[in-house]
């Protein structure tokens, strides 16, 4: 069941005033050449141009400001493979609290070293989701921190939402494809759709070799991301409580990409249309350059989720 | 002498409202890591994000539409290393004309495939002025076509000046950087803040290996580009007989960069500001870097000014 804070509108609008101030409005931008190649009109959102590179920004900013406009005093705490960690541990700066950061020691080192500049406080763990689990409860233990869940907390998707509705107040799309991970942002787009949108749908771009969301939707029950295997390092994790009901009942379809599809969608963008995005953020293109029928002659906007890779370790090199 | 069309601010405003809907109002985009490591506060106008890849969509777009309104019918033609290239073939093909284009043979091969998909009519010469200059009167000597060149005509130079217009209206820095090839843009940019700006500098920045600018302006002479060698393969033509007296004139200062400091400042805006930048956009960020005491605690313009780069090839592998 979709959580009864998700049904008030009014809770979407003051997370978009909540962030203002941490938070870019991001440039929409379209490529003539790709438009040609999808067979679309394709309006890229650019988050990988948002402060610490990424969406989670955005999630990152409500719930710690969410946190303190409520009386919080304590610091905060989350197990993240990279970009909520950068968020989050920005915003806490701002916020003058601690980000106790636990990461997978598999983390892309470009990630590590943007927390690390932020001034998280980092833990590192191996790459299991037990591991994590088990590391952040003994970190919240010892430091008091509150935990920010990378996807599966209210306030995150109420801020991940604020990238649709900056989309809609400036484009009327006729679907807005997002990537799914943990379904964060993918839940802050469908709901925004929702709340905002006209007659809007949303899809979700997910890899072949981390699948569990496209099972997910297809079983109409919950599975978990077991050994996913893929360059999009940010979709790697299953969904959650708060995610999957979204996922069933808001987006219409959840479309597959494979590893050959994403690394050449990313770099389509990056050559053609100058985007710099991390693999993660080249699934949307992937999945419409792959299904012509079904976006044909549509409006699409893509979710540019991220732009946060090492760049001297280049998928294509 | 600055040439007379100049000197009429409704020639800027003309050229803004010819080029609308053949380019695109680019984004201006911050980042804070660069603004704490330049100790100033840094606007990137990415103009990599404009159509084709770089801001010679807005002098290409001018100068053909200036044409057709004046009644001509032929063709157009031009020798470019690339970005001009394929800006103007891609205009050409918008107002139904040829683009008859001369270029090095040693032009990065992303740019002669770019001008290439664009339709251009492309001619190989040997990477001299001369060689493109006696191909290129071959060219027009058999098809009648007319020469736009690529930085020495003034509806060329009115074109560029609606990037720094677009600056202007949205922020009001203290110092606008621009890169200096033949001075097509950076005359644009120093006419725009001439008319439009209210007390805002204009910086050249060039490559130490490319500094016929920097010496024309310190002997206050002409000084041509002689064996230029630099990674920066957008920089290395001659001013000319307009550009030399807007650069004497109304830049308040030119700045060098070595191919290192160009490279690292290239490096930067992709792995901190997700800005896909190529070569010759570096440069205005690497003079920044070299000089913290010019520009400490100002707020400082740069264009970026494309971003035609052959991802296969980065100068960082």
């Amino acid at each position: 069941m979709i959580h009864p804070i998700f049904t008030n509108k009014e809770n979407f609008i003051g997370a978009k005033q909540r962030i203002i101030g941490y938070t870019h409005k991001t440039p929409i931008v379209t490529c003539e050449s790709i438009n040609r190649l999808a067979g679309c009109e394709i309006f890229f959102k650019l988050e990988n141009l948002q402060k610490a590179g990424a969406f989670k920004s955005r999630g990152a900013s409500n719930a710690v400001f969410t946190l303190l406009e409520n009386g919080f005093k304590g610091d905060v705490a989350t197990h993240s493979s990279g970009n909520h960690a950068q968020a989050l541990s920005r915003v806490a700066r701002f916020a003058g609290i601690e980000a106790r950061v636990v990461m997978p020691e598999n983390s892309v080192k470009s990630k590590i070293d943007a927390a690390r500049e932020y001034g998280a406080d980092i833990t590192f763990c191996i790459p299991t989701l037990e591991a994590r689990e088990t590391t952040l409860a003994q970190v919240i233990e010892k430091t008091g921190a509150r935990e920010i869940h990378p996807y599966d907390n209210v306030d995150i998707i109420l801020g991940q939402s604020t990238c649709t509705m900056e989309i809609l107040e400036e484009i009327e799309p006729d679907i807005i494809v997002a990537p799914v991970g943990g379904g964060g942002l993918l839940s802050g787009t469908a709901l925004a759709a929702v709340h905002f949108g006209k007659s809007v749908r949303v899809f979700a771009a997910e890899p072949e070799g981390a699948s569990d969301a496209w099972q997910s939707f297809q079983k109409k029950q919950f599975v978990p991301s077991e050994r996913p295997n893929t360059i999009a390092d940010g979709l790697l994790t299953s969904l959650g409580k708060l995610t999957f009901p979204v996922l069933i009942e808001h987006v219409s379809d959840v479309f597959l990409a494979s590893e050959t599809q994403i690394i050449e969608a990313m770099r389509t963008m990056w050559q053609r249309a100058k985007i710099l995005a991390e693999p993660s953020s080249a699934v949307p293109l992937a999945v419409v350059l792959r299904n012509h029928a079904i976006f044909a002659g549509k409006k699409v906007a893509i979710v540019v989720s991220g732009g946060n890779i090492d760049i001297d370790n280049l998928p294509w090199k």
